[in-house]
């Protein structure tokens, strides 16, 4: 186990009806800003909820936060927090509204030019308080300090990261995930699955706990996803998913192992490039990451093969490929699309998205750094 | 999976020379009590550790707290709280250390007779801060804001909780667990391991990650736990029975399930009559209750059985009783007693901790409050 410090102050209200605990956990006196996305909460009655909550707060709203939250659009809702004296900022929604709202929190206490806190690692020295309503389980956004934000104009899709924009506090109800669109649905199991993945699928550091607590997310995901589908209604199904989705990425099972991510840097190229989805993007790049780098993640991959999988893994070189299969076989038990193809793309995506790593730096990605530019090519031209 | 709230903000610093860290998390301006137990931070170098990273702070220091700490000793150490105007407390120690800190923290601050914040369930207001250096892996006190106390004169053992005297920050170094005595090794093994059964040996409510997340902990203490007896100094082994330890009982795994602790209360009053280690009690007791109510957690023993036992639950009476077998084997695999006997107790056990119980109106303990004052001495009985 590799030394760590770990702390997670963000405070869950999980369950049904929980939005209502909102009202006690913003102070009295703040003058709070409800921030979303494309109103979605108006029609599943989130955003009735919220006002309700309200009832006695100073309240103001900022509607249009969009998928892969734009710098744009974040700085428009900067100028309201400075209009109005914003002082709290309830982010309602999914991973890229609380994203958003970070990114809004720390601009607005930003001395200088905000897209250095993306584009050259701007120091945040204070940010807005920040609590979350979460529409869509998928990021993890709702309990930790990381965000990304995508540039319009130069199709930079960037992160950043400080505990102090870690939500004070955020409301997880199952009941409110039941009328997302499937496609939402899939990206977020898709997407918590592979955080997972990226903290658990590397090399042995002893950590034995902390694997046993991936796998139980992974385990948990692989048995629950395919039943958000099937029994969309079910609130044990949604529950399941939900939490799993929060655990995947609040910094409990990355700390003390080594970590990955060498599948996300080339989705966010992706998305920013051709605008997929983020969760599409992670589907495309994973199992072909797993063959490429199944030399040095091969202790990693049969131990994921027999405990999460259940494979037989006496035959080792099997039982990876099989690993690797059933990981792409899940995807599609959620409805998620694994090829560029299934997107009309093809080989010209690789030379594309290998400007765009070398560009930002990425030229050796992954725990050991061994995903070379030109590993990242040969991932993605066989990803067609 | 049950509604639920849950937080832990506890910041938790791991691994080797983490002790240094207590520097920055300590107020520069603070007045430090630093609190321990026998002395053993003295010999095995931790004492010297804390010093070191104290030489700019003003702090005192308070010995003496010990095993089951004593509404006594902690009141000694409310005097010199008020005495020296403390405004931090750094326990360095075990449970009972951490545990009687934070009574102290409590009761400095109390506004009324402190034994009332046990006996009476007296409202904590507000708390001297308190911060931790673990010792001794076991009770999870340093990242929760639970405490047991005892009173020597009454022979009460009873518990409060405040998110109070939540531990700011807890350093472990599995280093420091190198040097503990073997008695004490059992003893945090067992009752790491019981923390956790309390808490995923109920029914089922389809809370299948937090059921997944408690059944890591036992494998890896059912795992680890012997190698800390065969292989003492390997540092692997310590730092995962450590976290485990912490992980047990730090709200996460609890959250959203129904709890049990029956075998605590029962354990606590064997303590309280017969200065039996806590953890001896829990391996007495467990057992026993297990088998108490094997009908009211049959499903759980049953997935117990499975998942975390390996057991072939075909034939479900069977695995039952293998189950409970091999749980009191585990007890032994880490040379812990499991009976009354071993201690030269007998059946007079029985009616002494049913009149306890009795007397602290347990008169109907466990997930469903079934386990009455009858099945508490038929579980004693079956004890001895």
């Amino acid at each position: 186990m590799l030394n760590f410090s770990f702390a997670n102050p963000t405070k869950i209200h999980f369950g049904e009806q929980q939005i209502a605990k909102i009202k006690n956990e913003i102070p009295a006196d703040a003058n709070v800003l409800v921030t979303y996305g494309g109103g979605s909460i108006k029609s599943n009655g989130v955003y009735d909820q919220v006002v309700e909550a309200l009832n006695e707060h100073t309240w103001f709203e900022f509607a249009g936060i969009e998928p892969n939250p734009s710098y744009q659009t974040c700085m428009k809702a900067v100028s309201v927090v400075k209009e109005k004296h914003i002082d709290f900022i309830l982010a309602v929604g999914g991973g890229s509204v609380i994203d958003g709202s970070k990114f809004i929190a720390a601009a607005a206490n930003y001395d200088g030019e905000p897209w250095d806190i993306l584009a050259k690692g701007g120091i945040i020295k204070s940010a807005i308080a920040l609590g979350a309503v979460l529409t869509l389980p998928a990021t993890g956004s709702e309990s930790n300090g990381n965000s990304v934000v995508s540039n319009l104009e130069s199709h930079d899709k960037l992160p950043f990261a400080s505990p102090l924009v870690l939500p004070k506090f955020a409301v997880l109800d199952p009941v409110v995930t039941y009328s997302l669109p499937e496609r939402q649905v899939a990206n977020g199991i898709v997407d918590a699955f592979v955080h997972a993945m990226e903290q658990y699928l590397t090399y042995d550091v002893g950590a034995k706990l902390q694997d046993r607590f991936a796998e139980g997310i992974l385990m948990t995901l692989i048995e629950e996803g395919p039943k958000a589908f099937s029994d969309p209604d079910n609130y044990q199904v949604r529950a399941n998913v939900m939490w799993s989705a929060t655990m995947a990425l609040n910094g409990l099972i990355g700390a003390g192992v080594p970590q990955d991510w060498a599948t996300h840097m080339l989705g966010h190229e992706m998305t920013a490039v051709y605008g997929l989805d983020h969760a599409q993007t992670l589907a495309i790049v994973l199992p072909r990451m797993m063959a490429e780098q199944k030399e040095t993640k091969r202790g990693k991959i049969l131990q994921y093969a027999d405990r999460v999988l259940g494979l037989d893994i006496s035959d080792e070189e099997q039982a990876i490929d099989q690993a690797i299969a059933k990981t792409e076989a899940f995807f599609h038990s959620v409805n998620m699309p694994t090829r560029l193809s299934d997107y009309g793309l093809g080989a010209e995506v690789a030379d594309k998205i290998v400007t765009q790593l070398e560009r930002h730096g990425m030229t050796a990605l992954g725990e050991r750094e061994q995903v070379t530019l030109d590993k990242s090519r040969a991932i993605l031209l066989a990803s067609v």
